[in-house]
């Protein structure tokens, strides 16, 4: 077997186990979540698992970075000019693709925040919140910068208080929807108003 | 010893438990909080906890309900007119008897997220975090609605989903401070722009 070949197959399998690993985490969450779980689901035996990775821990990071990737790869300027406008690249910031709001939440969302909330007098967990955190932010505040750049907002507030407001109220949301529901908290109209806001807030030119 | 101050020394008992248990939590979080903090904290013996709670669940519930409990006893019309507007009531929900926006957060909050999110699969805790949610959702609710009626709000959205926005936010800064700091999310500032949003969104007469 050549070199490639063996390289291709790791990656793959290594894919195969984030896929599981997901899973289990939706379905478990984050703490009551083990090892045992992801072997199982996977069908991998023990040293098949702890070839990829080391522990809980690693493997959720893993995971949640795969995901984090996605968007960085994305460079900001050509998403922009993909979506059309700033205002429609922003949406997708908290909306996804379709750009609409609705009743659908990341089913990770839950872990995440376990995650990140328990482990929040770690370094390695606290390092990772902040990083992810920051970069949401300058991924928010860089789109809006260059809607004020070119004319289609004209902010009635600071544009970086309104980027972590986007932020903090997505995390918001999340919360209230991992302990309750869609219906409970009325997830899409709740979205729609932060949608209205932003768009006064950032007297939006349409 | 009457029976009388036999119950009164019980409830002081109870409450230096209860403030025990506080700092502990403060310090530790939920998940890391052992009955065993709270023993050494309040300076008690296993059977001297033991008598008043039967774990950690309790303890917390005890805790945290003692604090909304202050909230309800306080009736709605009295606070509104204590504040001197629907407006007034309607920071000092969020904001506390200060009514300003500051850099400081309920230090519980963290606790309480670890309590409800990593719980979520649990029914006990998750008819409480819905009694909770509820419980916040109506009292902001009616103060909106008395605002209305009295014609100090003339909302541009569902009054409702108002009530709703201002508790998805306010938990989704105790979620983003837990992890993070008052500087990095910029707290007041934060908050500065949410009161801006309501007196908007509600239209508020001044």
């Amino acid at each position: 077997m050549s070199p490639k070949v063996s390289q291709e197959h790791k990656e793959q399998r290594r894919k195969q186990l984030l896929q599981a690993a997901e899973e289990v985490f939706i379905e478990h969450g984050y703490e009551n979540t083990t090892m045992k779980h992801v072997m199982d689901k996977a069908g991998v035996s023990r040293g098949g698992l702890y070839q990829y990775f080391d522990n809980k821990e690693d493997l959720f990071e893993a995971l949640i970075g795969e995901q984090q990737r996605e968007i960085i790869d994305e460079s900001l300027q050509a998403m922009i000019e993909e979506q059309g406008s700033c205002w429609d690249a922003l949406l997708m910031t908290f909306l996804g693709e379709e750009k609409t709001a609705s009743d659908t939440m990341d089913p990770l969302a839950p872990s995440k925040l376990e995650y990140f909330i328990t482990g929040r007098n770690e370094k390695r967990r606290r390092e990772h919140a902040k990083e992810r955190y920051f970069h949401g932010f300058r991924v928010t505040a860089k789109i809006i910068e260059k809607g004020v750049e070119a004319g289609e907002f004209q902010p009635r507030f600071d544009p970086e208080v309104i980027a972590r407001f986007i932020i903090s109220y997505v995390d918001g949301l999340a919360v209230d929807h991992a302990i309750l529901d869609s219906e409970s908290i009325k997830l899409k109209e709740q979205t729609q108003l932060l949608i209205e806001y932003l768009k006064w807030g950032l007297n939006v030119k349409e």
